[in-house]
Formats: structure tokens, sequence, C-alpha cells
């Protein structure tokens, strides 16, 4: 991966449970129709310190109130989530808290925890309560299989309509201390700039202050999971639960460290993006020269959520009117005459002007993106001076195609 | 159409050339290659009031600029509109004023006016800009056409890649006085709430003093072209101008003539949608219960613009949680305990709590309206309560379907 480039850390293998302190598994309960692996469990040592960052939705299933409420009870020193992949248990009624009760009292129990160290993520069509009696009969065998190695197995049992696991792991010395960070996602429809049917977990075992390790996680989260869309819907389940366990980081590495959460959170959107439901190409959209970051934000991400833009792209199409049209459609005040834009290396834009470029050229290097291995680093660019100052956001989307609406057109019946 | 049922106003045959005072007419200048007809004309008589909503976004045709100086600067005393279909003369640097201005006072000269008095539209291709010469040959068979007849030719000559003309017209008594009014309008792609490349006309004999006008005409185009959404992009070049002219109205009849506005302008919008990009039907989307207008006009075109509420209503999948899941991620308070749902009759949610339901029977009402005529007056209702005021709004939505992909894969390739 080339942005490990000009970092400390380099890529191992594994994923949640290659940093130390964390057990995971993941088990069939038989939620899925597949059979294929629904259920999955993270297990903390004691001590860690959990930061949650959850969908910003006013409809949300009642599993993230619970998330909210333990985290803040017990001051982020939760020690396991169980996570059920199938049925999202929002807009279940009453089902909702009551089953979200009953999993994790059943799971304290036999884990030897307090209920508050618990929590779950669910997953999966809105509307559907969790087949209870398959989940906990499933907890005997989640509990058993927990492990060093469990971390793959659990990256597996979170998926829904995803194609492909998501997870990495990277190491990394700061100072004389191997630091490992680890990390899987889960989600390929319905993700939008402030997280949706997304779910992240985030392992690191260096310890943290909890007031360094929330700030720390909000910036990370906001340069990657916050910068992505695949269909400009947001959900009711978006979670991300980061860890930090182990002896605390001296401070002088706290710069380091960041830039290795940064690394694994950015990868795992990307890989989200890259997997969105009908993608072929991921593509990546700079945006500089605003006021204020987050105005570069709202561009890059606007952008990535066009339909017209994501149509373009997925017909190899180097219609940047359309990409200046959803710029201008945010509201963020610039001047046209200030505005450059290139399609990758090609500039088709200068300073308000349309440039004459070799469409022929730029249809080719969209098109070599989009026939790619869309699972490999390739990712197309689109770059945007709207301003004279430096400050600058990136945002990633993937194209809009036909398989989209297929997919999409019929998930529950 | 069924909401005239309640009215003073009925439907009469024609368009804008309806009511007294207007011509029109629409040429073939050759700009489109297809050599459709594409250059349009509409003159008033003196005296004419025009009020004038254009598009927020920043970036922005010039034509749009010159309209707005030129209504400021005339106090909306203008007589003549040229609308080219084709190219949106957007994004194409200096031409882009620089040819608006040689348009206009061509074609003011021809129809002995003053410059000032003339506007421009433009729609088409963003980034390319018009073909002058074929413009400037047009103006003479343009002017030499106006006729009391040419509103329906005029109706052809501003669309690109509508597949039908709208245009309505009806009339009724308002006190003893007959009073006419006329519209027509374009747009099938990039329709979203704060108009987009749409361009809407309207015209109306009866005349309002300049301030009671304007204001009229705002609250007519926000509860009808601003509440229509086909694909959530926004465009360079929306315009809705409003014409009105002939003696002045007596004050009393004011509400019964802002009713018959905004059945014109809610006709038009709504064909707008029915023939969106790839569009098989129509739905309305009804929101009550929320403490501001501003909030259930929020939450209803937000629900129209979601990819996967539009994917699901293509699939004919009576999916709540989507449209429920849409409501909540605007940000806009609401306690899910006062939320219920129906598809058009079908009540899927109360209160907060699922409610069983037929599914076969909503999909059978969802499949009879996407497979019928969507030229007819049939639209997919999807209501929600959301609190307990008796506020409301609508707004219109069209599904989302592979055509529209491929529609818009490669427009300008």
């Amino acid at each position: 991966m080339s942005f490990f480039q000009s970092s400390k850390w380099s890529l191992i293998a594994g994923g949640i449970t290659a940093p130390s302190g964390f057990k995971a598994s993941g088990v069939s309960a038989g939620l899925k129709p597949s059979k294929k692996l629904d259920l999955a469990l993270l297990v903390t040592s004691p001590n860690a310190q959990c930061s949650g960052t959850f969908t910003q939705s006013f409809v949300r299933a009642k599993c993230i109130n619970l998330c909210l409420e333990r985290l803040s009870k017990t001051a982020g020193k939760v020690r396991a989530v169980l996570v059920n992949s199938g049925h999202a248990n929002a807009c279940t009624g009453n089902r909702g808290i009551d089953d979200s009760l009953i999993a994790t009292r059943a799971l304290a129990e036999k884990l030897d925890l307090l209920e508050e160290e618990v929590l779950i993520c669910s997953t999966g069509v809105i509307g559907e309560p969790i087949p209870m009696q398959k989940l906990l009969k499933g907890l005997d065998p989640l509990v058993m299989n927990l492990s060093k190695e469990g971390g793959s197995d659990a990256a597996k049992a979170i998926l829904t309509t995803d194609l492909i696991e998501k997870e990495i792991a990277i190491e990394g010395y700061l100072g004389d201390r191997l630091i490992r960070i680890g990390g899987m996602a889960k989600g390929s429809g319905m993700i939008h700039p402030n997280m949706a049917t997304m779910l992240g977990f985030l392992t690191c075992d260096a310890g943290l202050p909890k007031d360094v390790w929330d700030a720390m996680i909000d910036r990370v989260v906001d340069c990657s999971f916050n910068a992505i869309s695949v269909d400009g819907d947001t959900s009711t389940n978006d979670s991300f639960l980061a860890f930090a366990q182990g002896d605390i980081l001296d401070s002088q590495h706290f710069n380091e460290l960041e830039i290795g959460l940064k690394l694994v959170s950015t990868y795992l959107a990307q890989s989200i993006v890259r997997d969105g439901e009908g993608a072929n190409c991921l593509f990546e959209v700079k945006v500089k020269g605003t006021s204020k970051i987050a105005h570069a934000q709202i561009i890059a991400r606007q952008i990535c959520s066009s339909c017209l833009v994501k149509t373009a792209i997925h017909g190899c199409d180097p219609n940047w009117g359309r990409i200046l049209s959803a710029a201008g459609s945010t509201g963020i005040p610039f001047s046209l005459d200030e505005v450059s834009i290139w399609i990758g290396s090609f500039q088709v834009m200068s300073n308000g002007q349309p440039v004459e470029f070799n469409r022929k050229l730029v249809i080719r290097y969209m098109k070599e993106i989009i026939k790619g291995n869309n699972a490999s680093d390739e990712k197309l660019i689109i770059s945007l001076v709207v301003g004279r100052s430096e400050i600058e956001a990136i945002a990633w989307g993937c194209d809009l195609s036909s398989e989209y609406i297929h997919i999409n057109a019929d998930y529950t019946t």
C-alpha cells in the first residue's frame, strides 16, 4: 500500500487480534439463511479504554443507546463487544432494547463480566428483530472459540452484503516499544459521511488516557469513516469502536500513533467504498483552497455523493461540469474565477476557464482504473482548487452502476 | 386532474400563450444535432411584471447573472425571454457573459426593445459554448413566428433529454373577470430541491403590484419546483420566470389567484419528476407533525432524494425501514415513538412500532402504479406522521432505475 511509504508503520498479517490483549471469534448461529458466520465477539484484557462513535441519525437502533449508556457509565472501560449480522434490530419497537439487554446479559454471565462491560452491535435488515433463540444458542460456541487467532473469523461474521472481508493490522516502533494496531469493518451500501450501516472496530496495544484517546479517535474518524460515501444514505446502526489497552504510551509518541490509527481507519474506510454495492472503482476527491477545513470537506463529500458525478465516472466520461456543479450546490461560497480542476493528472479547468484537454487520454485513464482490479490500490483522482488557501480535505466515493440498482431494488423481498 | 376538483380553476388547452398579452415561438436553429426545435421566445405586452427565481448554486451560468441584473434594473419590467437548448453556456469562461449579451442585444434590436428588457435562459451540456452563428441566424425566423398559438412550439424548443413536453393552461372567474394562467417547463435530470437544470415559465393575464407578485411567486415555487427531486443534484442554470400582465387584480382575489398559480406550478413540477431520467413512477411523500414547516419539508425532500428509497420503490419493495432511516438522517429531531408510516393506505408503522401488514397487497399496490402509465395521474403515496402538530409538507420524487444509469453514464460522450 503506497500510503505506508512515508511512515514508521508497516503492514503485518491479521486484524483486530494482532495487537496483544485482544481475543475474538466468529461462528454461525443460523441467523443468516446462508449459514455463513453471523455472530462475532471481541474481548479485551482488563483496563482497555474504549471510544465509541455512532450514527448521527435520529432513527437509530436501540443497541446504539445501550452502547452509549454503557460507555458513559463505565467511562469507556468496557470488556466485550457482541456483533450479530443479518438483523439490524432497528425500528423493532420494544424488542430493540429488550433483545439487546437479554443478549448482553447472557454473554456477560458466560464471560464473568458485569453487564455494563458488554456492548452489542447489530447490522442487517431494518425492522426485523433478531431470532433470539438462535443468537442465545450461539453464545457458547462463540465464547468457546475465543482466541488470539479469531480476528479473521470475526471479520467474516460481521459482514452482510459485503463481497470481501475488511481487516488490516500494522506495527511500528514508537521509541523502543513495538506497537500494533488492528482493525476490521463491514459495510457496502448506505455509506455516507457521518457513518452509515457501517461497523468498524479498531484495537491497539498502547494504553492512552481517556481524554487523549477520545479526542484522537474523533479526529481519526473525521478524516476516514466520515469522509466516505457510497449512496448518500445514512443508517440506523453505524458504530465505530476503538480500543486501546496496555501500558500508557509516552506522550512524545502520540502523533506517530495517530498517524498509524489514521492509516488503519483510512484503509478500512476505503475498503468499504471499494466494496460499495455495485461499485467498480474507488475515486478520491481532493479539495483545496477554502477558508475552513469543514468547507473543503463539505465540497469533497458532496462531489463524492453526486449521482451525476458517480454515473459519469461509471461511464468513463470526463464530465467536469458535473464535478463543478456538485461543488457549487453545497452553498459553500467560492469564486468560479479561482477554480481549477484535474482528472488524474489532466487539467480540465484553469481559473474558471475550460482547458483544452485530450479527451481520449483522459477517458483511457478513467477506463484503466474502472476496468482494473478494484480490490487493489488503484483509485481515480479528482482534484479541485477553489481558492488561494492551503487548506485541503479529501473524500472518497464509488461509481454508481446498474448493479447498485439491482442489489437495492429487492433487498428485503 | 384530480387536484382541480376543489378549486375555481378548470383546465383548458394550450400553455404560456393561453393568457392574453403573450406571444411565443419555437424554431430549429440547428443548435441540436437532432434538428429538433432548439430556440424559443416568449414576448409579453408592455407593463408585464416579471418575478424570477434562480439556482442557488455558486456555480451558475452567466445568463443567470444577466437575468438577475436586468430584473433588478427594470424592477421586473422585462418584455422578452430567449431560450436556447442544447448548450448550457455554463462554465464557458468569458464567453458565458459575452454570448449572452450578444444574443440579447441582437434580439432586442429585432423586437425594438431596450437590451435590459430582454432575458436569456440556456440549458444543455455544461462547459460547451453556444454555436453563436447558428443562434443569431435563428433569431429572424423566431421573431417572424411569434404568435398567440406559438406556446406549444416554445414548449418543445426548450427541451433537452425530456421525453415529453410539459405545458398547461387553466382559467377561472375571479369575481366577474375570466383569468387565465399558462405555463411550460423542461427538465428531467439533475432536479433537486432548490431547482436544477429546470426551466419553468408562467404567464398570467391578471396584473399585480411588484411586491405582491414577488412574494406570491416565492411561496408558489417553494411548494412546487422546490419540492421535487430526481437525482439530488442541483444545476447551474435553473430558472423560473413568472409574468403577470393586465389590469390590476382586486386584492380580494389574491388568494384564489395563488391557488391557481400553485396548481399550474405543481403540475409542471410533477411533470418534470414523472419525466425524470429513467423514471417509472412519481411518488409523493407527505410529512406531518413537525414544529416548523421547514422541518417537514426537509424530511419529505430527504426521503424523495434517498437512493435507497428510490431503488426500493423501483423494486416495488415496501421497505419502510429505508423511509424511516432517510427521515432520521436529516438531523431534524423527532421521537421515534411518535412515528407512524403508511404506504398508500397501508399502515406499516404505528407510534414507532412495526405493524403487521399484508406484504402482498402493498406490493401489488406499488406494482400497479409503477407499471401504469406514468404520464397519467397515478402516483405512489408515502405518508409519515412524526409528531403531534398539524404542520405538514409534501415533496415529490421518482424511482431510480438502471435506465437512469445508462442515460447518465454517457451524456457528453
